[in-house]
């Protein structure tokens, strides 16, 4: 049934308790596979600690028998890095649930690793707080693999990705090792930043265990606005003016023509005009004070096509706010699409785009919207792939992936905006980092992890 | 006159040309002294490279020879970390002092590690913008040198400190490679965060030669304002009140009585009679648009003691900021004091202050200010030193150091909140950081500097 070591299983069945170790398939099927099916692998065997000490027994058995560790939160992940591919012990970090009170004076938290984002929002909510950074999967995905990560979303041209939130980690290194620094001091230079390093790091180099996070207040008042502009530059600069005079703007994402006309006919949706302009924008400001003025000065400032519509009932925001949620879903309707998660710097995000139809196959569609105040863009190719691709579609999708990914390299752009590198991008990551640079990340997986244990796969290429 | 090796003398001639390699005692006394005077060493020699291919010459040189390198920017540290103490070789980067145009579609701009704040300043000033992190020392201090000890100062509850400005770095590692990514994507999930990491590693792991740089909107209005409290706890009840109200607040500044009276007497001002209360705080907000009536909202909800001061004008907000910004030149005016840079928990700031008497010998004076909206406190102890300290005198100040830092440690608090270890707390690093995290340390400074020549006296203590 596993190929782990019998020894090694008494030993993680002392560690965790018999319970806690899963190796009948049924049990392990589900962690075995990522919640959209595309990676697909098997687990020697799931291991669930309850504990930060079993945690550390677990990663101490696993390096004595030199066998791999896959650490897994709410398995939510889009790159692979999170699945057992090749028979590895899957961690599942989800038992480590505890959520301390809130620390009202210092606005933070510390959260187990298993700690859901929903539950967290919850946990700030009552305490008129908020958490920085918010994604779709928040009732399955934990604080654990937000911080392995480094998690973005739509709020992060206000607060920064989930690294800007961190202000502690609990961790079991790959020597078995625990570090804990979870006092969250905003000011504290006492040695090397490892809770900077490990998010981020997708379990490469520590186990996250528990984390101190920062929370925001919960703003009492919230602005939606959408504004069309005639291209994509306009729509850059306008977000230059809105960062400058709007300082509680927490999104600014585009949405393109195409794609708005693909969702509103896919769903039924009737966009407002703005939405329909060659480029727009949906924007958000939310803060103590109502934000409202503040945004309609910063509004009246730009070149709009089309009448700007500022939203101010939760319907008008929800309307909004359907058209740049619902492309997930339209795109989906037109078959699998080849997905990417790019960032490009601001001012060449209209070059990336009107390079883009010189990477695609003939006969393909291109769906691009984002979170434009990071650069980051969401690329969707369309018509590349069928349900149950064959292998010419599978490579016809993995050259349209590799000449998207040059082109962004090419505009000083990352490969991996959000989403990390995992195990799927793991071919790509010379495009944009170095030779010295990887050398560099080497040499701190071995610092960390000297028995190359924890996720071995995933991140780094293996060295040829 | 050197001890540095004839040969290693002759590669750093040829690596930056003679005229940049001093060894004349005359020409490197400047470099081998602090600005206090606290910290005097001698330099092996003073290498000063042009560009960042000379700065891998210079260590790949040093590396091979064996000999230690103290890199130093604009040596206006506090804790010794950038004077050579045991005649290692001066690396000093303040020709490294490029500056391009800045990036205005991204608020960013990419910085040599020579640039002076103040020259930042200006640039940035030039684009309607400005730079999150601001120093007294201004215009001295250097950009690089300000990564290598992720500076902080009075706006960090606003914008963070350093490390939250850094988007990228370039970087020569201690086994010569050098790391470059300087693109500034706000999202890149590409690998570990060497920005980060090098952030704050005091020159111990590379020579940062320069930096992207994150800018923000330089705010049009702004408002300070002075408010007294019957006590600590309420001041610190009040910074939470605070910044949930006040988007735009990037300073709380804490005052106590007993300074404000010697400011007041020392410097011959007229503090307004909130400032005179047993706690005060300074608040400044800075906003596009203008920030005093959400200031007023907030002031309007806290139970101060004394009328509020609002000040709008330049000149009332220079007289309240003068009393805090007298506290170091009046309590200099007592003698030499011993100086403490420590953090501590919001919720402990008071306890903490209260238990402070029981660390000082009879006869000692204790003035406290800080930055209260990060917990972070300038414990200032007079009456133990005299200008030409006996033996016994600097006895008896190193004990009260280490008693104020035990009790700094006893709350859950940092031993360095913004100055860094160096070479002067070094000792004292154990107290806050268990016996795991600096192996951890360890282990990423043999990883990335594998023949010990960068900082080796800074950060992390010898090994026994």
């Amino acid at each position: 049934v596993t190929d782990v070591p019998a020894a090694l299983l008494a030993s993680l069945r002392a560690a965790v308790g018999s319970p806690h170790v899963l190796t009948d398939p049924e049990l392990t099927e589900g962690f075995s596979t990522d919640w959209t099916g595309r990676f697909h692998g098997r687990a020697g065997a799931v291991v669930r600690p309850g504990t930060t000490d079993e945690v550390e027994a677990v990663v101490r058995a696993c390096a004595e028998a030199a066998v791999a560790i896959v650490p897994q939160g709410g398995n939510t992940g889009l790159v692979g890095g999170g699945v057992p591919l090749h028979g590895e012990v899957v961690l599942s970090l989800t038992r480590l649930a505890n959520l301390d009170p809130v620390d009202v004076a210092a606005t933070q938290v510390t959260a187990g690793a298993g700690v859901t984002l929903a539950e967290l929002q919850r946990h700030a909510d009552r305490c008129d707080l908020t958490f920085g950074v918010d994604l779709a999967p928040r009732d399955s995905c934990t604080i654990g693999g937000m911080v392995a990560t480094n998690a973005g979303g739509t709020n992060v041209v206000r607060y920064g990705p989930m690294r800007a939130q961190v202000m502690g980690v609990e961790a079991v290194l790959g020597d078995g090792s625990v570090v804990s620094h979870l006092h969250g001091l905003p000011k504290d230079n006492t040695g090397y930043d490892l809770a900077g390093l490990l998010t981020g790091s997708e379990g490469t180099l520590g186990i996250v265990t528990a984390a101190r996070l920062r929370l925001v207040p919960r703003p009492a008042h919230r602005v939606t606005a959408a504004l069309g502009f005639a291209a994509i530059p306009d729509a850059v600069a306008a977000v230059g003016v809105l960062r400058s005079m709007v300082t509680s703007l927490h999104a600014a994402e585009l949405v393109l023509k195409d794609g708005v006309m693909l969702v509103a006919s896919v769903l039924g949706l009737e966009p407002p005009p703005a939405l329909l302009a060659p480029a727009a924008l949906i924007l958000e400001a939310a803060s103590p004070t109502d934000p409202t003025e503040e945004m309609a000065a910063a509004v009246a400032r730009l070149s709009t096509v089309g009448d700007p519509v500022v939203a101010t009932t939760p319907d008008q925001r929800r309307r909004l706010w359907a058209v740049r949620e619902g492309h997930g879903e339209a795109i989906n309707r037109l078959g699998p699409p080849v997905k990417l998660d790019v960032s490009v710097p601001l001012g060449r995000v209209a070059e990336f785009v009107a390079g883009l139809s010189a990477c695609l196959p003939p006969g393909a569609g291109l769906v691009i919207f984002g979170h434009l105040g990071d650069g980051n863009l969401h690329v969707n190719v369309t018509g590349v792939l069928t349900h149950e691709p064959n292998a010419e579609e599978v490579a016809r999708a993995e050259a349209v992936e590799a000449s998207i990914l040059e082109a962004v390299v090419g505009v000083g752009g990352s490969i991996s905006a959000e989403h990390g590198i995992g195990t799927a991008k793991v071919r790509y990551l010379h495009l944009c980092r170095t030779p010295a640079e990887i050398a560099a990340f080497r040499n701190i997986k071995q610092a960390l992890d000297p028995a190359g244990i924890l996720n071995p796969h995933a991140l780094l290429p293996a060295l040829a």
